[in-house]
């Protein structure tokens, strides 16, 4: 192995010690200004005991006074701030789902948006008792698409998606209570519980954070993916590049970041069409150069093979190089420091959702009707702008690294099919993985997922964590900002099998797949659920059963609290490298990390030293492997 | 005027001093106790420049952090605690009326819930286009209650209940994108705006604080009221008693606390059973005393005349009485301070509701097949309880004033229908109330509603501002522990009128009522927008327009925040008498004040001294007067 055929953490952080100067140059400031600057933070809000939820406070617990002026202790407070941060990330996530299905329902055959896997939907039709035969496929894709926003808000019922898992999850949830009803609804009751006067029982708040979560990965999540891969195209294997080196002097630098995909395809296939790339050439650039960052560019390079400019603490940096003439984002996660940062270069800083409206920029709504021509508009406005660069302002990253993105679950299981004998083997199913698990060559799955923390060193956890788990024989799949530190690492090249133990790196080469697979954006944080339920039921085992873990080792975002709720439901254990802000109650501690684990069969392990936590983790899937007796 | 027959704050203060002394015997703790150990407050908190919305914080804004860690700045993070608190409030009061929904949609013929006003039912089925000719009135009901419950979920449209506003605001509303959607959309909305790296712009924030209210004001509100008044009946005028001294000695005691009547109807209806009456009798008590706190106490006071023990801050001194057998609560505003109280005398603490689960509480959950079961239940077990009191911890409060309530739009209308001449005038309609506003003798009317909070001398404002409003011929109407304010005052009572200007007074003596109208519980405030409504059409006028409006001297509650929200959309202002926590944004501060009223025609109006903030609603009143040129 030539360790010189990967990105070291050290390396990325020379870069970004690099483009940090371009920022004192230019008189900008960083999110390590703003960091620098709120430290020491908060004790109270940092412990989750600081209660803003009426006013007559705020209120903090200290000895002298262990209550609230209502009479809410410490176990209160905390269980409803982290409810709160539940119904905040089930939101999210869920109302991309929710965007992505009135995407849906405004396809036309002559649309700006068409259907592209049909195979998809009609999988889906058929699943929810959409009369298929005979039938338009528009017209099917606008009755999947209206039951499936009657998920968000339908009076009674709970969520279709359910019934997609193993029998004794449904059974379990619908006993604990937690089987989520509408999404929307679920928000509603968390915020309801949460307000002033209304419940005080810290388990009570960590059952509807369960069920909370569950609307968004078996609700509205799941809803974005299953929309977003029939809009869009589900995902195959292909190869791209990732990190600040994707950027090209030559060209005219476009970058979609935010989540939701509707806007970032239409830029991409803008990007495509030839009389923008001669525009582009007649003003002296030698073409288009469309780059995603955070989920916006899981979702395109699973897609397209879109480059990955980088992951959430990038952001900034990417401006910082001078060489962006655009950055056009959507919703979630993005710095509102864009605005003031991207004046003190050429870059223009384009807003488009009426969910994200942010100062110092300009707004371009999107619309299904207009959405192609918008697209357009802005590609040519960003080569429009080429001409402005200021070439002092000019400095080139030159880290890069391959990766090969896009396993969906159907990708995953194509996979597996090419090392079956179609002769004699059962096809379309995980039976060569579930061997491979049982016979030890895999000791087990690592799911590692979630955002970058400016509390911990950047992307270092998420790095050094799936290097120990395949050098140790476990496969890891990721998403969302976890991906993209992988892929800057080349850890989702092929090549990356050199740092695998023999069992893994045999699968590797065997397979033909990474170490590391890219399952795409958050919210595809829900193939992972089908993949582990899949699994289970063609194993014969309960999930909390399977010798697989989640792992969020930077996780910042309300999202991967939400997210950390759902697999914690599915019977996943979570490791997570960043305390959840519920400290200063004994309770609420006890009830995350063993609580649920009485109910569901999963809970949280928490670590802040990314090295303790992945011996936990394999240790508990080591665990997991001895209680199955494999 | 003998002021004698009213009672002044000071001798409530009184009152709740002696009170506070059993307390200290019983080695129990209050509010008061916790607000002085909660004393200082954060200022970081209280001026809402604190965000904990994601894990990369705390972050709090100083001079020398004018920004979080992602950038955002005091307006973005004010804004989106601001926006976040309407969220809230908006869920807790539409989830209320989302239960009632439920609990019409459980009607039958022969059930423990029925239809009490079939002829608003069917109203409401006109209005909405639901067939009634030849249908059973519980079919009807049924189906009313499920298009009811679409409006907190349906994937397209807007709120019904707009439509019966005047033209000009279901225009304004439109065009300003504040006309909500379905109600737990709006809430998601909120919650997915305000996560972590989206809207980080403050106007956008308070446009969907406006949007967001309205969908508690013109929806769940409006929901909770309609359905209740079919379910329970439309409220008419009704004689009471409020204060503590409603508590009697010699019988069981027993406190309803908390919102949604569903629960308290239950109990009022089993302490009306002979049996349970008979037993009572057996355990040496002369019979049952079923008394309301809260908003609980509004509900069942408007329909059967329960007595009002008190608002908000008396919760814990109803208990100090030592003669209250058992609290029964349901939904908001219950301190868990009531657990440990209670506990330290012989009262059942009995709650009822999956929303507000409570620690050191009985729970006895309530549904539709059970709920006259569980209701005589546990009037039996408070019977049981009445012979474990301890004398020596019994003080009985000798404070009660009477009180005339029940002031449904339906009922004015019927009392002004008294004074007018069946011959030769309309009926039916706010004509003479109108007459008398245009002519002067009224100068115009204030809504006040609203909390107690500890921040200011609990009730002082609401009744000072009172008795100076109906001195100065501005007659008032009444909601929530503002209304029981009132009532423990003695201003609802038709003798209120030697406390009124020579104009209101003349108004009180021809209509036969009191200066202060009680309308109801705090999801009654659905009722004044519909009074406004309909009084600027007859006048034909915008509502902003006329010399009306609301104020919340003493609001602690996020609800009070949606409702503040819906009111200014309305076109109405918002007299506040506590500080929305946004001070720390300027512009914040700029828009709720200013800006809303360049868009509404409402804003706030923010002063903490009661006797200038009077002042300002009489000025506010004469200038609209004087722009209607009477």
């Amino acid at each position: 192995m030539d360790v010189r055929n990967f990105t070291s953490v050290e390396q990325m952080e020379e870069e970004a010690k690099n483009l940090k100067e371009r920022a004192a140059a230019a008189g900008a400031e960083t999110w390590e200004d703003r960091k620098k600057a709120q430290t020491p933070q908060c004790k109270f809000g940092e412990d989750g005991i600081c209660c803003r939820i009426c006013s007559m406070g705020p209120c903090r617990i200290t000895p002298k006074a262990p209550r609230g002026i209502c009479g809410a202790d410490a176990h209160a407070i905390a269980g409803r701030n982290y409810l709160r941060m539940v119904a905040g990330g089930t939101a999210a996530h869920s109302d991309h789902g929710r965007e992505i299905c009135h995407t849906l329902h405004a396809t036309r055959p002559d649309g700006h948006y068409q259907i592209k896997d049909p195979a998809k939907l009609l999988r889906l039709a058929n699943e929810w008792g959409v009369k298929t035969e005979g039938r338009d496929i528009y017209d099917i894709a606008h009755e999947v698409a209206e039951i499936g926003l009657m998920e968000y808000g339908k009076p009674f019922g709970t969520q279709r998606f359910l019934t997609r898992a193993t029998e004794e999850r449904q059974k379990l949830w619908h006993e604990l209570g937690i089987a989520p009803r509408a999404i929307d609804r679920e928000i509603a009751t968390a915020m309801h519980m949460t307000h002033m006067g209304n419940t005080a029982d810290a388990e009570a708040l960590v059952r509807q954070a369960l069920r909370t979560g569950m609307a968004d990965g078996w609700g509205g999540s799941m809803m974005g993916t299953e929309m977003t891969d029939i809009l869009f195209g589900t995902p195959q294997p292909r190869e791209t590049e990732g990190d600040l080196g994707v950027l090209d002097k030559d060209m005219v630098n476009i970058i979609v970041h935010g989540h939701d995909p509707a806007m970032s395809e239409m830029i991409v296939l803008a990007s495509e069409d030839k009389d923008l790339i001669e525009y582009a050439r007649s003003k002296g650039a030698k073409g288009i150069n469309v780059c995603g960052l955070c989920c916006t560019a899981n979702e395109v390079t699973m897609r397209h093979g879109v480059k990955m400019a980088g992951n959430f603490l990038q952001q900034e940096n990417a401006i910082l190089t001078g060489m962006v003439e655009m950055i056009a984002v959507d919703v979630q996660c993005i710095f509102p420091s864009i605005g003031p940062l991207s004046e003190c270069f050429h870059t223009k800083f384009i807003t488009t959702s009426p969910i994200a409206r942010i100062p110092n920029s300009e707004y371009v709504e999107f619309h299904p009707e207009t959405a192609r021509e918008k697209g357009r508009e802005l590609v040519r406005a960003a080569i429009d702008n080429f001409e402005r660069r200021d070439p002092a302002k000019i400095y080139e990253p030159k880290k890069k690294q391959g990766a090969r993105v896009g396993y969906s679950c159907e990708a995953i299981i194509k996979e597996l099919d090419g090392v079956t004998n179609s002769y004699v083997d059962v096809r379309g199913t995980y039976k060569p993985l579930i061997d491979c698990i049982k016979a030890g060559v895999l000791r087990g799955a690592v799911a590692i997922v979630g955002c970058n923390n400016p509390k911990v060193r950047p992307d270092y956890s998420h790095i050094e964590i799936m290097k120990e788990l395949i050098k140790n024989d476990i496969i890891v799949v990721t998403t969302g900002c976890s991906a993209q530190a992988a892929a800057k690492a080349g850890l989702m090249k092929p090549e990356a099998k050199e740092l695998c133990g023999a069992g893994l790196k045999r699968v590797c080469e065997l397979v033909g797949i990474p170490p590391v697979l890219h399952m795409g954006s958050c919210v595809d944080i829900s193939r992972i659920m089908l993949l582990v339920n899949d699994v289970c039921k063609q194993w014969g085992i309960r999930c909390d059963q399977l010798p697989a873990v989640g792992c969020a080792p930077e996780w910042m975002s309300e999202k991967a609290v939400a997210i950390a709720n759902y697999v914690v439901s599915t019977g996943i254990d979570v490791y997570l490298g960043i305390e959840p802000q519920v400290k200063g109650s004994a309770q609420m501690m006890e009830l995350i990390t063993e609580g649920t684990r009485k109910l569901t069969g999963g809970g949280f392990i928490i670590n802040t030293d990314p090295h303790v936590l992945v011996q936990k983790m394999i240790d508990g899937i080591e665990k997991k492997r001895a209680a199955l007796g494999i």
